[in-house]
């Protein structure tokens, strides 16, 4: 009479739990003769908490944790004390703009400082990873609104806890010509759009949102059938498509 | 005469560049207008600075470092301190055992000060995880020995920057039975283990490494042919498969 072992590997938010699952064999039936726990288990409490700390971080789990807290080990001591300290000053000392809502180290942010800038125009996003990739495209020159999320019910946010009433203020105060939508197209984002609008309908502006459509490069047979079909009700005039604006 | 706007984005060790190309068209031949770098700009030097930081671990980008440190933003600042704070003590007071150089929180780790453990079998690792992963198995009852790293002249890691000297002192104290190889298969791993092996040959000791073969649940017509080979050549009595040893 002898006996299988077979590992079953779980992870949940705070330890890495293995099943050690052992099987009497060699008997008409199958049984289970055992099952242990075994948690990742670590000879040192200070890499225990290093890694937990790390793992909370999104998309980083125990392993990876455990991996980067390895790195920081072979690494230099400075260069563990140079990123605990650029984090710290960061979250003790960023501020967000009185304005857009964007992060800045300054009480109103670059963008709504440059005087260069078309303040008439509004566009709306959710956070600094969308102003950055606007002001990328080197495309747009009005300001910009951080809305700071999207309504969405199922993560418990709601529009209270969004910037959505410093918006409408700023339309009532009437220096506003555009609002721009530039939230994702899904459930939240339109959500969040529709939502704005209601509010701010009333107002004599132009409320428009970014065009949807194939992206350039891409094949028309591989485009799902909502983008394309948007793509040619919202058709615009070929000549706007090589003429400098 | 209109331009076409391209973007190409390459990522260096420090910042994130796109490049921004301007083609002349509708020409008979297309000229390259107009080149700009854009740097991946942050609206606040403590993000930068945090990002840069981040982005220094293994396998986290620009893009990953900003995702982590916006999420940090959103959370409480308790959060950042206690990742901060773990990392620091981690990498301050963090010991090595002094017999096995395992990552230890005490001056001899819990597995070389534990009695009941086999002292005279020692196996060879690399670093702290395959201990984890080989105490996780719980097969095994002797200590350890871990070197720190592998011979890899192309990272430039010699043997004088490896905790080899104090193995082979252990070798020659004479109280060792049997050395176990437990390094990875690869041209490192087997340089290391043959460095070694020269060193401690002489003495009447047991030199096995760990057995390399088709993993438990593998289908044999998927491994390749060395590991197959290998399996075949070091086959096993069919009943020590089953028997508890």
């Amino acid at each position: 009479m002898g006996s299988f072992v077979f590992y079953w590997q779980i992870e949940t938010r705070q330890i890495l739990v293995f099943f050690r699952i052992e099987f009497n064999c060699l008997k008409d039936v199958d049984t289970v003769k055992n099952v242990t726990f075994v948690v990742m288990e670590f000879s040192s409490k200070l890499i225990e908490k290093a890694v937990n700390e790390m793992s909370q971080l999104p998309g980083i789990g125990k392993r990876t944790a455990l991996r980067l807290v390895l790195h920081l080990l072979k690494q230099p001591k400075e260069q563990t004390g140079f990123l605990s300290q650029a984090l710290l000053n960061m979250r003790e000392d960023i501020k967000f703009c009185e304005n857009c809502h964007n992060i800045s180290d300054t009480k109103v942010c670059e963008i709504c400082a440059n005087s260069s800038r078309n303040h008439q125009t509004i566009c709306v996003v959710e956070d600094i990873r969308d102003v950055m990739a606007i002001e990328n495209t080197g495309q747009y020159k009005g300001i910009y609104h951080v809305l700071g999320g999207k309504i969405s019910p199922i993560e418990g946010v709601g529009p209270s806890q969004l910037n959505i009433s410093t918006l409408v203020e700023k339309v009532k105060s009437g220096k506003v010509v555009e609002i721009i939508f530039a939230l994702s197209s899904t459930m939240e984002g339109d959500t969040t759009n529709f939502y704005i609008y209601k509010q701010i309908a009333e107002f004599q502006i132009i409320i428009s949102t970014i065009a949807r459509g194939i992206s350039v490069g891409d094949e028309l047979e591989y485009a799902d059938e909502v983008t394309l079909g948007r793509s040619i009700l919202h058709r615009v005039p070929f000549e706007k498509t090589f003429k400098n604006n």
